[in-house]
């Protein structure tokens, strides 16, 4: 087994052989530019992470992960077209380096370049990882359109909103780690695992996202504190301070979500002390804990020796070592 | 084997049953919508046609010819929405109907469930509709590219403008067909066959419409007769007449090509003048017959019996009775 670095590089290294800027090039620069951009390319590692621990090479699992991957960028693509998103990694998106029309046929490109990479695999692993990425891919559509539906809802439960992030980030979390184990073929048991444990740790990750988008250290957290509530948009830690404050905290919570003030800092800290007060945050962390123990409850049952469990444990307790 | 209006028939049935709209339901009434729109069909019609030549039961082939014609309407809604268009066959595009957000995620969404419905098929059979999928839609990608590109290009040869109407179009109609030989467990030699049947009657139909633009009958032919010159659009027609016609003809006809009257009509009828005077009317005419008559050498050497071949000629003489 390698580190997690040492995969990231392995698969960074298989990125930059594989993103060559073919004809037309206004369909394909701005493919190898999103590709390049960066990010913590958490998803192809764990393909490449569970492949290896189920016995086979992890260079034998590169062009699933570079599947993975190519559609996380795909979605990241039509995304920020859709949210009329200006940067990305701190670089323009697509569709503001180029065109709105080029970032949906580039997309497009992606979303099929996508499939292309099963091809080396044999006919079995072929259709196994081609109808698990059809599925996956399908519900991240899914969970975009209930993030859409949700903004202009005003009676969103605590229930639908964890079927959305489960559907728009989760899904494809989940789907690294089976696809690894189908790679390796690995009994239908453990893909079943793997994609379970990639599943609710994919959810505690996405609420412990929503929690320090208020709490977190702005030191430390990649994005802007407070940006979820400056955009009034309805997380976990909203809704259930909606649904659990009291009538005076959710009057008030009502209101300062119907303003957008140009001073951000009064109504961040307003909303903050709601979210704290309504019992939302220690709430938000409860759920964080209990999708994370769901997904570490997996791993005992898995058929790995101690060792690889712990390995994967680890990788666990890395991804939420900011607040579990 | 059936008449080509009674496959028609089936496969609209088959379309039906298998068009619910799920939740979410913006989503997924889009494409219901647009699925229901109408339309030839021809293309799910040439993968249902093509099984049975090669005696698969054309039942057998409705999942793929509903792939096929569910990927054609992806691209529409994408496309449509590049274009800014107002109208497909007479109603409210999907990005007019709803938005362009909508337009791009259920369009992306019908891209994945084109691929979902290879799924039934065994493995096999799965992973070579796939692959073949997979590279005609990249294909049609790319020829949507050069397509944006062609517009803002003032040296697009003829060589390359047959590429792009190869990629944008034919190739979907030569995949259709070697979709259905695919389904039929066909020889390699029939599917290239096939595949290299419907190229060839799928540019000549492209170029036919080009032609049909200009000089059809403004009764029978589907769209306003003179779009294309209305809008500037360099077919095969205008490429043509600016590398064959005389100087005082290119001159005029870039000058005519450089506006846009509110009163199109005497526009429309100097083009037209330059396209006969400058011989691209016939050159075209002469494009047609040749690609119509490669497509029919490719009959002779089919492994089918001569009824069989009759049939695919008369559908090929169908297609294009209005010039040839």
């Amino acid at each position: 087994m390698l580190s997690i670095e040492k995969y990231r590089s392995v698969f960074i290294s298989y990125l930059e052989s594989k993103t060559e800027t073919k004809e037309p090039k206004n369909l394909y620069a701005p493919i190898t530019y999103i590709l390049k951009l960066g990010g913590k390319r958490l998803r192809p590692v764990l393909v490449l992470l569970t492949a290896q621990l189920f016995e086979k090479d992890h260079n034998d699992a590169l062009d699933a992960a570079l599947a993975i991957e190519v559609f996380h960028n795909f979605s990241l693509v039509h995304d920020d077209i859709m949210d009329d998103a200006p940067k990305r990694r701190g670089k323009p998106t697509v569709h503001e380096k180029w065109d709105i029309n080029t970032g949906i046929l580039s997309g497009d490109a992606m979303l099929i370049m996508a499939y292309q990479l099963f091809e080396n695999y044999e006919v079995h692993i072929f259709k196994n990882l081609a109808k698990l990425f059809s599925k996956t891919a399908l519900e991240v559509c899914e969970g975009q359109q209930y993030d859409v539906d949700f903004e202009t809802r005003e009676d969103v439960t605590l229930q639908e909103y964890l079927k959305m992030i489960e559907y728009k980030t989760a899904v494809l979390v989940a789907a690294a780690m089976k696809m690894g184990a189908i790679v390796a073929e690995a009994s239908d048991k453990s893909q079943e695992e793997m994609y379970s444990f990639g599943l609710n740790l994919g959810i505690a990750f996405q609420l412990q996202d929503d929690y320090l988008d208020v709490y977190g250290d702005p030191e430390t957290f990649g994005k802007q504190v407070g940006g979820d509530i400056i955009e009034n948009k309805k997380t976990y830690l909203f809704i259930k301070a909606m649904e659990a404050g009291s009538t005076s905290n959710r009057k008030q919570l009502q209101d300062l979500y119907s303003i957008q003030p140009k001073e951000t800092e009064g109504k961040v800290e307003a909303v903050k002390t709601i979210f704290t007060e309504s019992g939302a945050a220690a709430a938000t962390q409860e759920a964080i804990v209990n999708y994370t123990k769901k997904a570490f409850a997996v791993l005992e049952g898995l058929e790995l020796t101690q060792e690889k469990k712990d390995i994967l444990r680890a990788f666990g307790e890395h991804l939420m070592q900011r607040t579990v």
